[in-house]
């Protein structure tokens, strides 16, 4: 609680001194938020989009001793745990708010005194290589990480380009200046993770090499070269077995120092370096997907010099210009932080990930070359296809297409014909559930943002989405629905593929393929075969036909679904809200339900086993925290009662998102948790992505400007705006009357103003 | 010796059926020679220098438990063991002649009955896939390798292209017909050695992957292409830890079958079809250095059909070609056998490591493109610097350039700024002493065969000669020797030293430049710092200065040699024959030394511990099995003897060598063996690579034709050849006398005719 109020003060102060200066949107970028509980987000440097995210860890623990002693296996998803008192080093690659992990390449630490390759433990920071720190002596900002190290005086600065990760290491007096780098570090260890580690001095001042690993990628290699800004004195490495057990080396050379070549499951180095108090060492490290030759001429590309003020400058400027495409007026400062964190979140994954010349390592391990378009990775797709995507289509068009060309190219590599499930670095780890690369070329389509070939990405999709191995779909696609008995979390399965197939749909009709049009609408119907309409809830029919019996609808666990409970996912059919209303008994009966999933009291016991959200992300039993209710407090919409969504929007855009590093109520999900922020202070969201419709809620900004890619604006404004005046009275979209509760696409992108007349009354 | 009767009867048949339509050279050929015992050459499928060698492995014993076992741990250098009774299956890698060991990529093993995934052992083959054979039903020929598979009435044949190994399986009638791809297997296997191999079904005919192992090379990643002739029914993998107990799979599927995508350190896959009695199945497997792409690429270009024979008969026509470089007549059939099976063996390593488009994976792990040149790898550099480089550049002028060339790409890729020692696939091994790249480069520009950079190549040697942290070059380069208590084998490594100085001066004189050339001369001369003229015999120095107590001139363990003892290595100073006799006491008492080290009687304790070589392959104290004696008999052309060369040359030409499969008195060492039995054959030999003269011994061949890439012709006759006329008595050169012991390169490339009259009696 002191940490809070200590950084809300700093933060604040820092706040009061931009204010004089006339300040850019990427200064009211804090990086912290998000670092602490459940959010997920790292505090380090990156640029938009970027491939290295520079950051620092606050614990190595290895997954097997994480899952022994504490239980807290999805803690170190992006490396950094506001909480801690100690940073193991700065390692960089890392996810954005995910629930699982992976990456945490290359970690470097500078360290004095005696020489330490071990870590060491959070509990005594002195056994090894890592340092207590204080958040009073750490900055973060866009593109820029600051934090003094206590145990050696060494003060760290981080800032990146697009693919070179920049350190700046400030040594206090000493004899035995050291920088370490530790091969063996990565987030989400466990003891086969490293798989193969090489490494090369090729000079006094370059290392290059590669690691290889065995992680929720399964395959997965990337590529370095690391460069110093001054010649090494001497320098050294150590083999570890994998329980981090000293390992003795072979052959005829002493490997141990100064030898020029390593290679094994796992290496740490070190390298040392004449100093005087007050010395600054820099480092630069360039990343590639596709060999140490592409790193090296990534990093001559982005970085030729040792300028480190004016990559931290550059990637300001980088983040500036995508914050524009918003420019926002708000009731509060910590709506601006909150919004332009949010962006900034929003616009850090799906990463590029192809080096300078377009070059990438594909799906089918072989090197490919990204033609007219630039290669993204990282798609977390079950939750991003919600709002994210949707968001891209208005202000990144020409990088959602270009991601939905990455997605396509995933489906030209696959051994599966499939596209991607949830991918990263030419790997498809299959987490979560649907085939939600459907939804999001379904969005593209219809909101015209399709210069791809749609032919093409149909065949795709439906190769995707009758993939028989995958998750239930032989049973779902000849019964109409998967079994619970074959196939677990099937409701949550069925409904999702109801509405990826409705998407198919749409990508059919737009093309023109009746046929399969009317294949996949029907089959978008299946949302049906799994409503008990007994309960008035989705339940998990067997594979005989039955009701699964003992059911829980409050249970997230056990019961047929995924990161959600019975309550929240009925109410998952986006693709027809109407059909979903009259299902549930009628606009009075379903306004009814849907209050008593905001007002109920779950009991505490349902919250035991959740690792995605925090008791903060719940409202009654809406479950912000998690994705599968996002649309949820839209769908008053459909029952005639449009306040209750603009109140119940409002309430979450204020409860669940904070401007401190506990802010957010759960992983933000390579930036879904804020996009749904971003859509829903500008008043409007995607209910049913792949429909060119927006639900209108309302706004919390006062203004807001869309400076769109197409040269045209369009501005929003939110009359009479107050907290207390969260009802829309009136909209006038370009001076006329807008009598409905939804915004198109086109209305959008064509430019224009939006007016939302607010009110502290509901209109009647 | 039952099977040597048979072996001996069968061959005899083939030549007596041959002879009657005019045998071919490559009809010669017999891969079954050197396989049983100590030879260590492979008896399958390759074509010259063919980056494929598809051949049978007669045991899969892994590293450790052999040596736990039976202590056997060269045995299985090229994977295959005469005397063994199970093939375990056929793999595409196969070093010819080494002492160490690797490879054994990709093994391919057909089955019938119920699936058995495990190779199960030689005493009881019917544990698990593998299959007594019998040699009765196996022939050998040149790119042709044919068993009968006696478990399962499986007839199996194997041919090669220069980059694919193609299969052709004939069924018996069965139900269950399997094609097992053990991804696991390898050559000189241990529990660390598998790293990481990556399988996709692309369809069901092709399969592609890769396999990443940890062995004497320590990063060594081969790709295929594997394609069948008919459809796949079903297929499927198995998972195992590092002691081959089965793993389960992991994640949302059932990887088990069916599944097209495998990644693990341990795998091992079958394939099934549905046959008829009597059908053929064929595989063609295709390799590549550098991606899955690169393979299927390397298996369109070179074979694009189904048509087995045609690319046995392919390869029989180049090996043809490459025959055709010497034309001989010789007294017996025998003599033919052995002397194109020598070339066989000489031709097969290096081995072209490129695809079809030049690119290949170079020291540094990155992919580089060989421009203007064909890239080799495998370089035994310590056996082949003596003959086999110098009879390329006789008769594979091209070849040896572009090794060269190789070489040169090696050292631009090494960290180490070096030369390769003994290198394969990507990797340097550092197996053995002394840099022999640069006698390879030596001997090359002293012929004249120089068609690379000279100033780089000599800046390459430099470089190699000073790599301070190898074997000792530390102390050698700043006392003139290395010192035993130092670095073990000092006495081998100094004088290897000072005879590859002796080469870097003559690079340096070719190029004029006299510095290095007096500084390298200077160091030639090193050999004489570790003379002991109170023993008469080379001896281990310490780092005082004094020499080694408790000295044993006869035991090649722990006496400061290695793969020789003093008595053998104190005559190693090629260089400066003319000082070495000096140094031994003047020309009578040399040959009286040389005398004793053919006719002493050696005890058997000295062989106790020898795996290089077998008793067969020791004449008196002389060993011929290992290579530092290969120029010994030809060292008494400088004591006034040349007769004693003479008789020496013949009579280990005719008892070292012979036509069956245990005819080797050692590995042929890449070529090495066979190279020093071509040129004596041909009556000369390259006493000392880097000069251009050969020491001229007796001929073994009766007339032979050197057919030279300058379209020249250089014929050999040795008249009144017979077995008891092992002596010269006269020489003529184009007619005129040649009244010396030596014959110069350039007399061989202008071309001419070389006539030997031979006699019983030795010239006085």
């Amino acid at each position: 609680m002191k940490l809070n109020i200590l950084f809300t003060a700093l933060f604040l102060s820092s706040l009061a001194f931009a204010q004089k200066t006339e300040k850019k949107n990427y200064q009211y970028i804090n990086p912290l938020i998000g670092t602490q509980r459940m959010g997920h987000t790292f505090p380090g440097a990156t640029v938009p989009f970027g491939s290295v995210q520079l950051s620092p860890d606050t614990d190595t623990i290895a997954y097997e001793l994480n899952k022994k002693y504490n239980g807290k296996v999805y803690e170190y998803c992006a490396g950094y745990q506001h909480e801690d008192k100690t940073i193991v080093g700065f390692s960089h690659t890392h996810f954005s708010g995910t629930g699982h992990s992976d990456l945490g390449d290359f970690l470097i630490m500078p360290s004095t005194g005696e020489l330490q390759l071990n870590p060491g433990t959070a509990d005594k920071p002195l056994s090894g290589y890592r340092s207590a720190y204080s958040h009073a002596n750490e900055t973060a900002t866009a593109n820029y990480y600051k934090v003094k190290l206590d145990d050696n005086n060494i003060t760290a600065e981080l800032t990146a380009s697009q693919r070179v990760g920049f350190h700046r290491y400030t040594f206090p007096s000493t004899e035995q200046a050291h920088i370490i780098l530790d091969l063996m570090h990565g987030i989400y260890n466990h003891n086969e993770k490293n798989v193969w580690t090489f490494v090369r001095v090729e000079n006094d001042t370059l290392i290059t090499g590669y690691r290889q690993t065995n992680g929720w990628a399964r395959t997965r290699t990337v590529y370095f070269a690391m460069a110093f800004s001054k010649s090494i004195k001497q320098y050294g490495a150590r083999k570890y077995d994998e329980n981090n057990i000293y390992k003795g080396f072979w052959r005829k050379f002493d490997e141990s120092k100064n030898f020029p070549e390593q290679a094994g499951r796992n290496i740490r180095m070190y390298f040392d370096f004449d100093v005087k108090a007050g010395e600054q060492v820099l480092v630069k490290m360039a990343l590639s997907p596709v060999s140490t030759a592409g790193a090296l001429a990534n990093m001559q590309a982005e970085i030729p010099h040792w300028d480190f003020d004016k990559t931290k400058h550059d990637g300001e400027l980088l983040w500036e210009k995508e914050l524009n495409k918003i420019k926002i007026e708000t009731l509060t400062e910590n709506d601006k932080v909150n919004f332009y964190t949010a962006m900034y979140h929003a616009f850090i994954n799906p990463t590029v990930y192809m080096d300078t010349d377009g070059s990438y390592k594909g799906l089918d391990q072989n090197i490919h070359k990204a033609d007219g378009f630039t290669n993204y990775t990282t798609f977390s797709l079950w939750d991003t296809y919600r709002a994210l995507h949707p968001l891209f289509n208005i202000v990144q068009p020409t990088r959602n297409a270009d991601m939905i060309k990455s997605m396509l190219a995933h489906y030209d590599q696959s051994v599966h014909h499939a596209l991607p499930v949830w991918s990263h670095y030419a790997n498809e780890n299959w987490c979560m559930i649907g085939y939600h690369s459907v939804s999001v070329i379904a969005d593209a389509i219809a909101k015209g943002n399709d210069d791809f070939d749609k032919e093409k990405a149909l065949r795709a999709c439906i190769s995707s989405s009758n993939l028989k191995y995958f998750d239930g779909l032989e049973y779902y696609t000849s019964k109409g629905y998967v079994p619970e008995d074959k196939n677990g979390s099937s409701v949550s399965k069925t409904l999702e593929y109801a509405y990826d197939d409705w998407c198919i749909a749409q990508i059919a009709k737009n093309i023109g393929n009746k046929a399969v049009a009317e294949e996949y609408t029907k089959r978008s119907n299946n949302y049906k075969n799994v409503f008990d309409p007994a309960i008035g809830f989705m339940r998990p029919k067997m594979n005989d036909g039955t009701f699964k019996k003992d059911f829980d609808a409050l249970d997230t666990h056990g019961q047929g679904f995924i990161e959600g409970n019975a309550w929240n996912y009925s109410l998952y059919v986006p693709q027809y809200p109407d059909e979903l209303v009259k299902l549930n008994g009628g606009k009075e009966k379903f306004t009814q339900h849907l209050d008593s999933l905001f007002t109920m009291t779950l009991p505490d016991k349902y919250f035991a086993n959740t690792e995605d959200i925090t008791r903060d992300g719940i409202i009654g039993n809406y479950v912000h925290g998690n994705e599968p209710s996002h649309h949820v407090a839209y769908l008053y919409n459909w029952t005639g009662h449009p306040e209750k969504t603009q109140q119940r929007v409002r309430m979450i855009l204020n409860g669940m998102y904070k401007p401190k590093p506990d802010g957010l109520g759960g992983n933000d999900d390579c930036g879904q948790m804020s996009a749904w922020y971003i859509f829903s202070s500008l008043g409007f969201y995607p209910v049913a992505p792949g429909s060119d419709q927006y639900a209108i809620g309302s706004p919390n900004i006062k203004e807001a400007t869309l400076n769109l890619e197409n040269e045209k604006t369009f501005t929003i404004i939110a009359k009479n705006q107050s907290p207390a005046n969260v009802y829309v009275s009136k909209i006038e979209l370009n001076g006329k009357l807008l009598d409905r509760t939804y915004l198109t696409h086109k209305e959008i992108t064509q430019g224009g103003e939006l007016v939302f007349y607010m009110s502290k009354k509901p209109k009647k």
